[in-house]
C-alpha cells in the first residue's frame, strides 16, 4: 500500500508534473516491476492529448518499460524477484477467452491496457498480469530495450505474422521510433529492404541500419519505379499516402501491412487488390510469445533499438523534442529517483 | 482457315448478332475446342456495354466454356483431340515470367484474355493455349461444368489461396453465379456457412445449397449480430457495401475477400484491420492447377452450378434474363448451329 512516485499530466496535453498515487493491493496473478527504463511512444503523446477520446486525468504515460520484479503475487507464473523484465501496451489479460487459449493475449477483448484506467510506466513501480512481464534474454541490453515492448513487437509481429520469408523484398514507410526497429528487423531477417522516409536526411543512417535503398515517399516518380516489385510494405506512419500509387508497389501476393493509427478511412481500389491477389493488413502489437520470439532474435543478431536518452526528471524536455520530431529514433527515460 | 460462326455485338450494348470470322492459323502451343456450352458471366456483360473501356467491336462474349478438343498445335502438351476440356477468362500465358514459372498463369502481366483483342466462346470454335484447356474430370457433368471455368474458380481461388481451414465460420455476400457456387464450395470443405444476400427470396434455394444461415446484407441489427464471428467473407457483388460494419463481423484473424469488380475505392478504416489483426484481399480467378483441384473436388463432392439452359440460337433473350437479375444461378448456352 505505500505511494507510487510518477509525472502525470492533470488535464489534456499539458506538462508532466511529480504526482503520487497509492499503490493498493498486489494482485494474485500480478508482477511488480520497479521501473529502470522507459520509452516513450507516439502513443503516450496522442493519449497524453486524449486524441483518441480514452484518457482520464491525472495520466501517467509510458508503456515501453524494462525493470526488476519486485514483488510476485500468490498465483503468478514465471516471473521471480530479481528478474529483468520489460512491459509494454498491455498490462492484463482475461487467459480464459478464445483469443488468450490460443496465445493471441494481444488480442484478448478483456485485456487491460498499460495506460488506460490505471497509471503507465512514467513512474517508480508499475504492476501487471505476469504473462505481459517477459524476461529479457542475458544477451540484449537492457537499457535500451524498453522501445522493443511497443514500438518493437508493433513491427515484429506483422513480419512473422504475415510469414515475411527472408527471400522477400520489401518496404518499410516511415523510419521513426517504429519504422527504424521493422528496418533493422528486415535486414537481420535476410530480406531486401527498401526505406520511404518524408525526411531524406535519414538516408544515410536509414542505410547504416541496413535498408538496401532508400526512397522519399513523396517522390511519385520513385514509387512508381518499384512498381510491382514489393512482397510486403510496412506502413509505421499515421498519415494518409496515396495508396493506389503505394499498393501498384506490390509485386503479385504482396501484401501492405498497417500498424500506423491512420484516422481517415483508407480508399482502397478494389482492382489494385484482385489484379495481383493483393492484400491489405493491419495488427495490433504482439502475443507474448511472439514477444519472447523477438527478444531472442534480437539477442542473436545484437540488434537494439536506436535511442536518446533522458532522465525521469527531465521527461517534459523529452516530450518536447519527440514531439517538434526530433527523435532519431526514440527517446528512452531514465529512473533517477531520489 | 475455316470461318467460324459466332455471336456478336456489332457496337456498345447491341443485341447480339449471327456472325463469322476466319480462324486464321492454328498456333503451335494452341488447341482448338468445339465449344458445346458457354456459360453468361456478368463480365460479358460488362464488356457488351464497354464498362471498362477495353472492348473491341465486333465483340464476341463467353469465357465459360466446355467442348471437345479439335485440333492440337505441334507444340501442345497435354491435349488430345477428343478430350473434352474447359476454358475460362484467360486463353494464353507467356509460360516464361516469374509468375508462369511458380505455376500462376492467372497471374502472368503478358496473359491473353478469351474476350480481349480475339473473339470469345459464343462460336463455333475456339482456340487457347494448352494450359488454359483444363480436362473435365470423367465424375462432372459437362453439360453445366462452364460456370466452373469462370464463376467458380473466382470463388474456389481464395479458399484454396487464403488458407480457409474447413472449422472456420465463413460468409458470402451475394448469391449469384458466383456466391451460389462459393456456398456450396464452402459447404463442402467443411466450414460453418453464412449466406449475405440482398434478394431474401433466395433463402430457401441458398440453404439448400449449404448455408447454414442466410442474412439480409442490408438488416444492419442482423449484421451486427455476427459482430467478431467470421474468420472468412467471401465478397461476390460488386457494388459498394457498408465496410466497416461488414469488417465488424470478421474475427480476430480474420479475412474478407473481394472477387466482385466494386468500381469505387473502398473506404477502409485502419483501426478496423488493426484492432484484430484482421485483412483485406483481392484476387483474379485461378491458376491452371488450382482449376484442376476445383474440377476433382466437385467431382468427388458431386457439386455442380446450378444452372438454366437456352440455346445458342435464343443469346439475346438469354442475356436479357440476366440483365433482369433473374438468372438462378446461372446462364448457359447450349450449342445448336444448324
Amino acid at each position: 500500500m505505500s505511494a507510487i512516485r510518477a509525472y502525470a499530466a492533470l488535464s489534456k496535453g499539458g506538462e508532466l508534473q511529480a504526482f503520487e498515487f497509492g499503490s493498493g493491493e498486489l494482485g494474485e496473478h500480478q508482477v511488480e516491476v520497479a521501473v529502470e527504463h522507459c520509452g516513450i511512444c507516439h502513443s503516450d503523446l496522442s493519449m497524453l492529448d486524449n486524441d483518441w477520446g480514452r484518457t482520464v486525468y491525472p495520466f501517467v504515460p509510458g508503456h515501453e518499460i524494462v525493470g526488476r520484479v519486485v514483488a510476485v503475487g500468490a498465483q503468478a507464473q514465471r516471473a521471480k524477484l530479481g528478474d529483468r523484465v520489460g512491459v509494454g501496451w498491455y498490462s492484463g489479460a482475461c487467459m480464459q477467452c478464445a483469443q488468450c487459449v490460443a496465445g493471441h493475449h494481444n488480442l484478448c477483448s478483456n485485456n487491460e491496457e498499460t495506460l488506460i484506467g490505471r497509471h503507465g510506466g512514467f513512474a517508480e513501480r508499475i504492476r501487471c498480469h505476469w504473462i505481459w512481464a517477459t524476461p529479457i534474454p542475458a544477451g540484449l541490453d537492457a537499457s535500451s530495450a524498453g522501445p522493443m515492448f511497443c514500438g518493437g513487437i508493433t513491427v515484429f509481429n506483422p513480419i512473422v505474422e504475415c510469414g515475411v520469408k527472408p527471400t522477400d523484398r520489401v518496404g518499410v514507410i516511415g523510419i521513426g521510433g517504429l519504422g527504424h526497429l521493422a528496418v533493422k528487423f528486415l535486414r537481420a531477417w535476410g530480406c531486401e529492404v527498401t526505406a520511404f522516409t518524408s525526411t531524406l536526411a535519414k538516408s544515410e543512417e536509414a542505410r547504416t541500419m541496413g535498408a538496401h535503398r532508400v526512397v522519399a515517399t513523396g517522390d511519385k516518380k520513385a514509387v512508381a519505379a518499384l512498381s510491382g516489385q514489393l512482397d510486403f510494405l510496412l506502413v509505421t506512419v499515421n498519415v494518409s499516402l496515396d495508396w493506389p500509387v503505394l499498393l501498384n508497389t506490390l509485386a503479385p501476393h504482396g501484401r501492405m501491412h498497417v500498424v500506423g493509427a491512420v484516422l481517415e478511412p483508407m480508399g482502397i481500389p478494389a482492382f489494385s487488390l484482385i489484379g495481383a491477389s493483393r492484400s491489405v493488413s493491419g495488427s495490433p502489437l504482439g502475443s507474448p510469445a511472439v514477444t519472447a520470439k523477438m527478444l531472442e532474435f534480437s539477442a542473436r543478431h545484437r540488434l537494439t533499438p536506436t535511442v536518446e536518452r533522458f532522465p525521469f526528471s527531465r521527461v517534459n524536455e523529452a516530450i518536447e523534442h519527440l514531439r517538434a520530431g526530433k527523435a532519431r529514433y526514440r527517446v528512452v527515460l531514465d529512473a533517477d529517483w531520489a
